[in-house]
């Protein structure tokens, strides 16, 4: 029985999988498959995002080799920094209403 | 309506600031509350680790500016490691498999 934060942790390796093993190499995402990741599992964060460019210029922070692909590492980063930087809005909302 | 890469991330701020605030800075760990963290949240992980300086060692390495303190920041590399080295434990199955 997973715990809820094992069960987060669980879902960040699902996710990647299921969208990695669409084309290609299966464990690594492609410019289609990362695309594809952001339009259907961060659809909160994309729809405040208005940039075309988005989806080129996160695979390249994340493309630490320069194979056009995202691994695992690389996804993970991407999920801790949007997360950290949710956190900071969070902390800033509960600091206003102290 | 989240999606359930978008709730696994709600799922680390919620368990973060869930002991964060139990004493002292409610935004960071202490070390008492980092470790009810792991024992009542990363059940499975510490199960299989016998080193009783454990949550020494974590929170030295988390620790960045030395305050005996783990920011959400902190914790976030640490949920990050944890889940890039069961993926690779994953990948390997994986693998074994083909």
């Amino acid at each position: 029985m997973l715990t809820q934060l094992e069960t987060a942790m669980d879902t960040m390796i699902r996710t990647f999988h299921r969208y990695s093993s669409k084309e290609g190499d299966r464990f690594k995402l492609s410019k289609g498959e990362l695309k594809l990741l952001l339009q259907q599992e961060l659809t909160e964060f994309l729809s405040c995002q208005k940039d075309p460019q988005l989806v080129d210029k996160i695979m390249q922070d994340l493309d630490a080799n320069k194979d056009n692909r995202v691994d695992f590492n690389g996804f993970v980063v991407m999920v801790a920094a949007l997360t950290v930087a949710c956190n900071d809005y969070f902390v800033e909302l509960k600091e206003k209403g102290k």
